[in-house]
């Protein structure tokens, strides 16, 4: 079976001939588990908010990220595409690939400008589109007003990556965090930013936004802040959780997810928007009590294993997506352009996509058109899953010393029967599957050629002069007007 | 601070003054573990007819059956006393006391004639009550309609127990599961069982009862044998799930459950019934694949760690309990004594109680009466919970070779940040915690002595010629008429 890489708009029913074209909001968390929230069965974090979307909406119990660590994750929601076909992966091999995940203040690199992203096609049916939060996809000249987006108010990267370059002595990184700035589109307004105050102000600015643009398609990209550590929660919430610091910050997630579903409903915009909440990876378990949970399911952010990578993620759209529900189906932040495309009425990107619209499964309850998922990490393509089987062609652990092992015959488990992946199928037994998603794997593999640049690991692009704004020491008092 | 071992009605305002009492319907799954409804975070699992129970009613997430393994967990809940004080726990030492923990066809005890079960608390109501299912409480002078019940319509004990007596030569006792009686009342009425057809004839049995009903007072326990070893799952239901037998199982409990609340409906008693839905004990995860899932609990059935005997449990009562809300509340099988009387307006047995009424946590959303939790292994407090902190005095797994192990000071975890109980506190600063719960485990001790006699680990109670009906040899032949 050879793998669909093309969406196939064409041969759908439109969704919505005469209704005007929804609004979007992308609730996304960052390193939130796929066990984190109570709708998905955390016992201590209770979000009657967010699981108020799974009331009113479609629960999706084997979603996924694009990836399993945050920048290349967001750069496949925001593109439709693989961080292998857009840039955004490491090119070099273990074991210093460990330090080159992630964009850092001192990378020029960012997401090329030859990709297309969400708001880039929404523009075409006339959305105006804020990111509000994290950004984390470069900002020499790639902030997200410059890629598509209307309005940024937050952070260019995460809360833990402060002004000091990754390869600076290890006191100067530590001194870091607080060097984080605070961006009003492209100017920083705070520097370093105060962490405890940002959520109230990114619902101050997401309700402004929503006010605004009320009679006006929309797209808001709400990126939290909360789950990465550093954790933190603003007065208000601070010691509301007994989970502790973790849980208190999930709580104020969910009160700003809250608000903003209030302001939908009293300018009476409900039944025209499309809400989805979702998360950009898996927990980060190493980091123990100040990371997450993710649930029965294996492994942890930076893994290939479904910690990693799967995420709970809830759409609702109250009237036009079931209510209560809760599906099996495959889905992928990668769809999510080819979903708002089409519910939209705007043209795909010409170019090479990994996106289906999941458009007639969320409203028409049609099967889902993806039945894959690729692992990747760096340019590696890790493991694959066809329908409910996944072949492991390549394990390592997130964050070990340890190196790649690659496994032939690949390890593979049905994650149907046993999602956990703790029993390995015999192989022999398993031969007609493992030979589909050998073919699957290879043919995919022969489809991402050639590998575009990589923007995560020219380490010539390393520059202590380039972290926005701050100097490098002393980096507390570093501050702009 | 002292336990509260007596039940404060006198204390409460009345719950229902003019309003007829409710009816009790309990659905109590058989070793399904916490992560294995989808409203509990399971991914391939999808139970709808239960999960609405949650959408229309309260969904708890530190609810506790009264022990880990069957017996003396079904003991708890229907005499809202302690195993180690109704006598359903078993006297001897490691390792033989992993012999003593089920009744078996083979010994004459059970729950005995002086405690008192809930459908005796609710006869001085005028209530009717009917067990459909599993017992597993003695079958020689002790079945269902001697102890209480109305009406029982079920199997004895497991069905992973046949005739043959845990003694006999391995052949045997393999030979046995088709040996397990279906009673009618006192009578049996079929032997070897259909495990195939049994959920189906509970079903009839059921709605029928209901309607017989309808016009009285009534308490129907649904206790299914599903999802317990050895699978089944009618034609029906047969591969109908992604999970496997297991998930075939459990979608034909949900089914079930469905079917029943179809029927409430339809005689318009919805609104004057109280539902509740909860398991035995955690999943048997040491069966693999053919055992559940405790998500993120650490443990298994038999242990004391929370997967062992923190369970799934909902209670709906719609117009009467919140809809949709999810509680963190404590809460016990022990409780449902006390509760069912409270609402049902009838008096509590005269004896020490270890139940709470949770009527008004239930109804007028007041804090759980229940800060205390006791774990035990036969008569071995094993551990203790008060408010989030559990103490570990002894651990052991579940079913290894390994001895018991003290420990002095006790393992100490908070279940609010830490449910997984991954990250010991240190004693040294939590000696306030450790000295308050040392205190409740010591005078709770002394409260349950002296011990009654074990009903569970008489030797010489072991006696081939009682398991009902059959020869034991060939067993496969054994049928009555």
């Amino acid at each position: 079976m050879e793998e669909k890489l093309v969406f196939l708009l064409a041969f759908v029913i439109p969704l919505s001939c005469s209704a005007p074209p929804p609004n979007f909001v992308v609730f996304l968390a960052d390193d939130l588990g796929y066990g984190d929230l109570s709708s998905y069965g955390h016992p201590t974090i209770i979000t009657p908010n967010i699981d108020s979307l799974a009331a009113t909406g479609t629960k999706f119990t084997q979603f996924y990220s694009a990836y399993p660590i945050c920048t290349p994750s967001r750069s496949g929601l925001l593109t439709g595409r693989l961080p292998v076909r857009n840039g955004i992966f490491t090119d070099h091999s273990y074991p210093i690939d460990m330090a080159f995940r992630v964009f850092l203040p001192s990378n020029t690199g960012g997401l090329p400008s030859d990709e297309v992203t969400i708001p880039q096609v929404l523009k075409q049916g006339g959305y105006n589109s804020a990111l509000i939060g994290k950004w984390h996809l470069g900002h020499v000249s790639c902030l997200p007003t410059e890629r598509g987006f209307d309005e940024f108010f937050g952070l260019p990267y995460a809360q833990d990556e402060g002004c000091a370059p990754y390869f600076c002595p290890e006191e100067d990184r530590l001194l870091s965090w607080p060097g984080v700035p605070l961006y009003n589109n492209t100017k920083i307004i705070e520097q370093p930013v105060n962490l405890n105050t940002l959520t109230p102000r990114y619902n101050e600015r997401a309700l402004d936004f929503i006010t605004r643009n009320k009679d006006n398609p929309f797209f808001l990209f709400m990126s939290y802040d909360e789950v990465h550590v550093p954790l933190f929660a603003s007065k208000d919430f601070l010691n509301t959780s007994v989970r502790g610091l973790y849980g208190d910050a999930t709580l104020e997630m969910d009160a700003s997810v809250g608000l903003i579903m209030n302001k939908l409903k009293e300018l009476n915009l409900t039944n025209n928007t499309l809400v989805v909440f979702t998360s950009d990876n898996g927990a980060w378990t190493r980091k123990e009590l100040d990371g997450g949970s993710n649930g029965l399911l294996r492994g942890q952010k930076g893994e290939t294993y479904e910690g990693g990578i799967r995420v709970p993620t809830i759409f609702s759209w109250p009237g036009k997506i079931p209510s209560g529900k809760v599906s099996m189906s495959l889905g992928s932040h990668l769809d999510l352009l080819a979903t708002f495309a089409e519910l939209a009425s705007v043209k795909l990107p010409n170019r090479t996509l990994d996106s289906y619209s999941l458009g007639p499964l969320l409203l028409q309850d049609k099967e889902s058109p993806r039945e894959t998922v690729f692992y990747y990490r760096g340019k590696t393509l890790m493991a694959v899953r066809y329908r409910n089987f996944k072949a492991h062609f390549v394990t390592r652990s997130g964050w070990g010393e340890d190196p790649p092992i690659r496994h032939d015959p690949p390890i593979l488990y049905n994650l149907g029967t046993d999602p956990s992946e703790q029993y390995p199928l015999q192989a022999k037994q398993y031969e007609t599957v493992i030979d589909q998603i050998t073919k699957i794997a290879q043919d995919h593999t022969k489809s991402v050629l050639p590998l575009p640049k990589s923007q995560l690991d020219e380490m010539e692009d390393f520059n202590k002069n380039i972290p926005p704004c701050c100097q490098l020491k002393p980096v507390r008092n570093c501050t702009c007007g």
